[in-house]
């Protein structure tokens, strides 16, 4: 699909492809009702009453239920302590009906993240987060959890460009949430992996040289038109929220209207990496159940 | 110290300084002993009858116990099945004595190397392949053991440099012991880091732009001199053995007498890095064994 503005990019419809992901996923979570009789089971834990969170948890929810699976929701006031939320932990690593565990983040602060994200069973840690799984994805094993967006933004690359092998990667920004599993996933797939952050001194003389660029850094139009080497693949992983006269917007990293002028394929932001990060966190819990069930899982990416 | 011979680079003295961290380590092991009545032990297991696995093991035990500490030597026969070995890791992982524990590689074909790694209980992990130290690293934390190899690079890195952060590094070869693992330290330090490695297009590019090479591609003579920036810091981790007009001689990965004519500080082969690896496989074990007395380790690097 082509926006009829964009003289040059591609525009990578995440949209339409994360589509086509939770049907996928709601088929196999109907078999293995009809074949196993187990439904895939996601748990959801949510500390708090912040506002964004809530509705984060509530859309993970639905979007659960509507792929057939089975959604289990547990809130705990803001005043829980790390017991209480270890507690909560701990019942659902037990329990067999639970195939993932999301804890939304951030947590309040008298609760260490650390603690409570080392405590889920990494065979439940559908976000990926866990250091287990961290650790196999660093090793370039394909037997873990691989965290959403970056698993998103992978399938992406490998439906447009087919093998990635030798391609330049540039990331910006490196959090253990995007940048460096993305890296990581970006070095299995033999891309040369450059990741760039607030030190680096020079990202667009990065960038520049890139077939491949991820960004997540959370700037509005952060990326220029100057930035990218004609031709290449740009995927936009901000969701940056920004007045303007019109009101409003959700904007990504990318300064789109500039950079969609030189890209070879661009994602937009909305419809591009966001849809992509839900669709596979239900991907990653119809693969626990079915390693749970004991059916080889198929390998993330 | 520099070689008279060299008009230009520094020579970055490994065997000097890693004689010094090892006399730190022997210090330090004393101090245990004489406080808490504690010797740090350093368990080694070769499974089969390699040669040069034999003089490595060899090596390491002479330097463990060299440096006051305790060593056990396991040698187990080439036949040894997959359950003998877990059967000793289960032991070692048991034992009071044993602070760290080292499986000698390669293994026999018939043992699986991952599941081998992973039965080593992740705080006596001293050579940091366990899937929780690489996951600890890859997600910046600083409470996991950290391979030797780039332990040591970092090391004489930071001793020759101070603060890395902002310096653009460049990694050649991405193996699970050395590259990989060094790319996450440098990261962690802050420096924008690139892995290269065989499905790479042009390596060369990527190096003359960088303050800080480390080669690991197992290559004899793989850098050349137009391949580095003038006054950048070059990190040979390579130890070939070639034979020569003058006979066999150990070489690193770097052709050291044109690079050293351009660099601003260089590693030798040998006295460089190899040096480094085994004083930090005695630091690792020391921190161990800290850490299990209830002491706080030194965070590595």
């Amino acid at each position: 699909m082509d926006r009829a503005a964009a003289p040059g990019a591609h525009l990578i419809d995440g949209k339409a492809f994360a589509a086509g992901l939770v049907a996928e996923v709601a088929a196999d979570a109907a078999d293995m009702v009809a074949t196993h009789g187990v439904r895939p089971g996601l748990a959801v834990v949510l500390v708090g009453d912040d506002p964004a969170s809530a509705i984060y948890v509530r859309s993970k929810i639905r979007k659960t239920e509507a792929a057939g699976m089975a959604s289990f929701a547990h809130r705990l006031p803001a005043s829980a302590s790390q017991q209480d939320v270890l507690a909560l932990i701990e019942s659902l690593n037990r329990d067999p009906a639970v195939h993932g565990i999301l804890v939304q983040l951030p947590l309040p602060r008298q609760i260490d993240v650390t603690a409570v994200l080392d405590a889920i069973d990494p065979s439940k840690d559908v976000d990926g987060f866990h250091i287990v799984n961290a650790g196999k994805l660093a090793s370039g094993r394909v037997d873990g959890m691989v965290p959403c967006t970056p698993l998103g933004c992978l399938m992406l690359l490998k439906a447009e460009l087919g093998s990635l092998a030798g391609l330049h990667a540039v990331v910006i920004g490196c959090s253990n949430i995007v940048g460096k599993p993305m890296a990581r996933l970006l070095l299995r797939e033999k891309c040369t992996v450059v990741l760039t952050h607030l030190k680096t001194r020079d990202v667009a003389a990065e960038t520049r040289r890139a077939d491949i660029v991820v960004v997540a850094a959370g700037s509005p139009g952060l990326v220029r038109r100057d930035w990218i080497k004609p031709g290449a693949t740009v995927i936009d992983v901000g969701i940056n929220r920004v007045q303007t006269a019109e009101g409003p917007k959700i904007v990504g990293d990318v300064a789109f209207d500039e950079v969609s002028t030189i890209a070879g394929r661009i994602t937009p932001v909305p419809g591009g990496i966001g849809p992509m990060t839900i669709a596979c966190l239900l991907r990653n819990t119809v693969e626990a159940a079915r390693e749970r069930i004991g059916r080889t899982p198929h390998p993330a990416g």
